[in-house]
């Protein structure tokens, strides 16, 4: 700590809006050098937030937070925000339950006016923002920072066609780091690349500061200077480009790492009553090497070693399980393509996306889309499989019942990340999924409890299966525990575990594992519980769960997700037998180990069977 | 008929086929004879399809349906289609149960490739189909067919920015008729309107025939013509727009009505190797005055006088108490404010609109982004009521789910159309928000019986809530036995409308009439059975459920939404007393009239009298 200098002194944000344009130069470096060192040890987004940090410092600097609201797009990039704003002390519990969240919480800070966590969002409510303060006489300025991957998700289009039409300068500044999580996609990653050709950023890159210096430094000078350049050469030198045409005032693109040159842009821009763009180019990464080669990988981590770069070996999980399922069947499946939307690492099609390069869709971060071409796909006889986070694919929800189950396409959905994922709290947990999933008619929903249960799940949805199915399967890895306890796959079927006579703890997925703990403690208790894997969540296997319910007489039914639309709602009020539910409560799920999760909410093993002898054996 | 000559003739698609350019001329105005005389008895979707008779009629006679693919945005918009394709003799029974789909509908024909409903899809779909069907070596023509209004809602620039990269050649016809439903807005709108006055339109408007006329006929020469024309004056006289910045070719506006012009424009225009924007404008409501006129009334009507063009007058309906009910609240409260996504009139706002205009947003054709620029409304403080179709705002769960209600922000959702809306067939039954909603934490859920509940409910989300609020009532009117027997309104509880001992029927809503049938038949067959008007779906008012159903020892929940997710299975199993759903079950609800459904479904009250006597009784 002893040389950051500048850095240790910032207590409040008054600290930080007294610093010279010197220091902030200094305070860059030094914010670098804490991210990668704070990171290092509690894991969490780096990549993207090295690429902001003169893009933050320059806001903060030249807008008045929070009075001025700044909404974070997608919200990973927000550490530097959260440093300058008084929580830097906070880092070493980032991401830990009760710990600084990840993302910008109102709760948290009154600097974070928005919960951001899914992407596409921020300039539906930075027009909203400024739409109520305009009404009630505040004329502060409202910030939508989106990253180009972002800006593919239709909302974000569709608030720029709402906010295009007015004079309400909500001001969008376009993060533009050339990435998605991974690499980004589509024409308008295409068009803003042409956008960076341009003559004027190839021109200033390096030296916007140069560039702006002889500009008027009061006043719009950069607006006026820009709007004249740009009547004169229009289309030849800057052209039209997608934002002008949504009704936005463009300026741009400028160097993102030139804090003294990003300064200057906001205050000389801030002013026009415009809807603007300002488009900042970044590097993903940037100032330490390894996260500038592996963005991707550095988007996300667990903690790295600083010197070497190296990042624990998660080995094996449900993702990579998938991933190379789905790799073995299109060797023999020509018509199996699969989909992502920018999420290739994440949901492990990494390697099929480089064997089969032609059955491969990444359709950027576009849910809903994707969940349409898949519709597309099915009609004309291929079996599309779009893998998809659990919180993601609600992004899809009304293509989904309405498109594909509607029309009961054959399409399968691989929903990954379902049930509590853990540190990225609140809006990644996978929770609603079993609700919004068995509600669509037409819709078969399984949950592997291993990664060879969704390996043949996976193959029935792709081979034998005729309508949409839906896989649900955990962050994370199978327990050994049950692998040994597995007995072979049966179409339809679920599976007895082990045989009891007192209780039947009936299970899905990631769940069948808190139910053997329940089951062994029981046990000592003197209580012998019935262990059911699912597999099934609809159609349910009836005949497996009634006759284990009509022997024990008694039942807990044990889910990762909301008991709202459980597959315990959907048994009870159908069979007599007491039926109890071991579900996500009515809330949303916080930010923490999953372990300690499950554990706060009840659903542990331990928990379900203190309260399975305190519901029927007292 | 006598004076329909050729479309009388018209027995297969073989015979259409055959028809030369001069005929066709004389089928277009006899099919528009034929639609407004077969829409003004059977009711239906008139506008657009008038708007649409020579646009269809060239793509069925530049084209080879079915093996070319045309996939219809919203789908309503489709009768000429299925005129063309031997469907013409089943417009008597459109709309009615059992009879011709008002959308396109793949069981129905095999040139419906997909069953349309809902907006902003096609393009996505297309694309899907195009690329399975290049996989399997099939290079046939893929349309996607996209009003204007459709353009705006987010999926359709995702499905656009994927498509563009690709050399596969789907063909976007946009049918640009400056309208949605109502008056389209927002900056795409502009930058439609600034392309239609491009000197290329304005000069052969009306004359398209001479100016095509003088190119070659045979390849791709109108193609190469305005490549051309485009790399001389680029910029100057067509200007780079929106498609072309999105990947696509673009070529247009042409003038809707000119058959001739039109047919030139698919044969040179449909083998280039580029996916493209053919931009054609039509006129809604052309050929039938009254509907010119007035297109956002004969959108979709339910019948009309030919000679005056009156509509029958459909008095007040619950649209009409939430629009009367909102101008009176905002009055008093100066930081209410509407919101509508296209739909000023169907959701009765436009008398609010019109009363108090800068506190009224139209969003256009964007579910999502109205949700999200609610969540940026309640924040600055403002109460912004988002009035939707129940079906419609399934395209916005996510961000319900996440930004909304994850943020316990003051948003209400006045839920239009909840529950089987008739006509409209399976992608506008209302019958999955009470699954939806209900699952979403902090999310309060209402259901008025009566205008007056609607306007209490109302009133209390607006004034007296500070978390996220909906709101959901049906199509149609309220019954006034219910009205006399309603009791006055009161925050948060249910309401006993006539007591019984021996069982309680709980009813939401529009199903609280079909309750009081089956309460009166029940007593003639010697049941005393409790009406229960629940008011509130969540937080459900349990003291009186549990009390009533405590008294009669059993009790039905009806519920005018699917099983899954229901107010039953919130019940069951926190209840020892046997309890059975009347809702609908797991399928897709057809088309007919709410009535008719109700009975095939089981859930009229003469069918849930019969279901308790035999459930209870026997």
């Amino acid at each position: 700590m002893e040389n950051r200098n500048i850095l240790s002194t910032l207590e409040t944000y008054q600290d930080f809006k007294a610093l010279s344009m010197a220091e902030l130069e200094v305070l860059c470096s030094e914010i670098r050098e804490f991210l990668i060192e704070s990171v290092s040890k509690t894991g969490g987004h780096l990549a993207s937030n090295l690429g902001a940090v003169e893009l933050t410092v320059a806001l903060h600097h030249a807008f008045s937070f929070p009075e001025d609201k700044i909404v974070f797009d997608v919200g990973h990039q927000s550490y530097v925000h959260k440093i300058l704003t008084g929580r830097k002390n906070e880092f070493e519990n980032l991401r830990k339950l009760n710990g600084l969240s990840g993302f910008p919480k109102s709760t948290e800070s009154e600097f974070d006016v928005f919960h951001s966590g899914h992407s596409s969002n921020s300039i539906s409510v930075a027009l909203g923002l400024k739409r109520g303060m305009e009404h009630q006489g505040n004329h502060s300025h409202v910030i939508a920072m989106i990253g180009d991957g972002a800006l593919t998700g239709g909302m974000a289009i569709e608030a720029m066609n709402d906010a295009g039409r007015e004079k309400n300068n909500i001001i969008v500044v376009l993060n533009d780091n050339e990435m998605s999580i991974s690499e980004n996609v589509g024409s308008i990653a295409r068009h803003l690349a042409k956008m960076r050709t341009s003559p004027i950023y190839l021109r200033t890159k390096g030296t916007v500061s140069t560039f702006f210096s002889r500009l008027p430094v009061v006043g719009k000078g950069l607006y006026k200077a820009i709007s004249a350049f740009k009547a004169a050469f229009r289309n030849m030198i800057i052209g039209d480009n997608i934002f002008e045409e949504l009704g936005f005032y463009y300026a741009g693109p400028f160097d993102g790492h030139n804090l003294k040159g990003l300064c200057k842009v906001f205050d000389q821009l801030k002013d026009i009553d415009k809807p603007m763009v300002i488009h900042v180019m970044t590097k993903k990464g940037k100032g330490y090497t390894p996260a500038e080669e592996q963005p991707s990988i550095f988007h996300g981590v667990k903690g790295f070693d600083i010197a070497t770069g190296q990042t624990p070996n998660g080995g094996m999980n449900f993702s990579q399980a998938f991933g190379d399922a789905m790799t073995e069947l299109a060797e023999t499946n020509p018509n199996l393509v699969a989909i992502t939307a920018a999420m290739p690492d994440g949901t492990g099609l990494t390697k099929f996306s480089k064997q089969f390069p032609r059955r491969y869709y990444d359709v950027a971060i576009a849910e809903a889309h994707a969940a349409g071409l898949s519709a597309g796909l099915a009609i004309s006889g291929m079996v599309p499989v779009f893998a998809v986070y659990s919180s993601f694919l609600q992004r899809a929800y009304d293509q989904l019942v309405t498109d594909v189950c509607g029309m009961n396409l054959h399409c399968v959905f691989a929903v990954d990340r379902a049930g509590i994922v853990g540190e990225d709290g609140e809006t990644h947990q996978g929770v609603f999924d079993i609700s919004y999933l068995t509600s669509m008619p037409n819709m078969t929903v399984y949950s592997p409890a291993t990664y060879q249960d969704l390996k043949e799940m996976l193959r029935e949805a792709v081979e034998d299966m005729h309508s949409p199915c839906a896989i649900r399967y955990p962050k994370g890895q199978e327990n050994s525990e049950i692998c040994e306890l597995e007995q072979p796959y049966e179409r339809g079927k679920a599976q007895i575990l082990s045989q009891g006579k007192d209780v039947s703890i009936l299970c899905e997925g990631s769940m069948v594992f808190e139910g053997l703990k329940a089951v062994r403690r029981l046990k000592e208790w003197g209580v012998s519980a019935e262990l059911v894997n699912l597999r099934y969540l609809k159609p349910l296997d009836l005949d497996t769960i009634y006759s284990s319910l009509k022997k024990t007489k008694r039942g807990v039914v044990m889910e990762n997700a909301t008991r709202y639309g459980s597959v315990h709602s959907a048994l009870c009020g159908y069979t007599d037998v007491p039926l109890y539910s071991v579900s996500v409560p009515d809330c949303y799920v916080p930010q923490g180990k999953v372990s300690q999760l499950l554990e706060l909410l009840g659903m542990d093993g331990e928990s379900v069977a203190q309260k399975i002898m305190e519901e029927f054996f007292r």
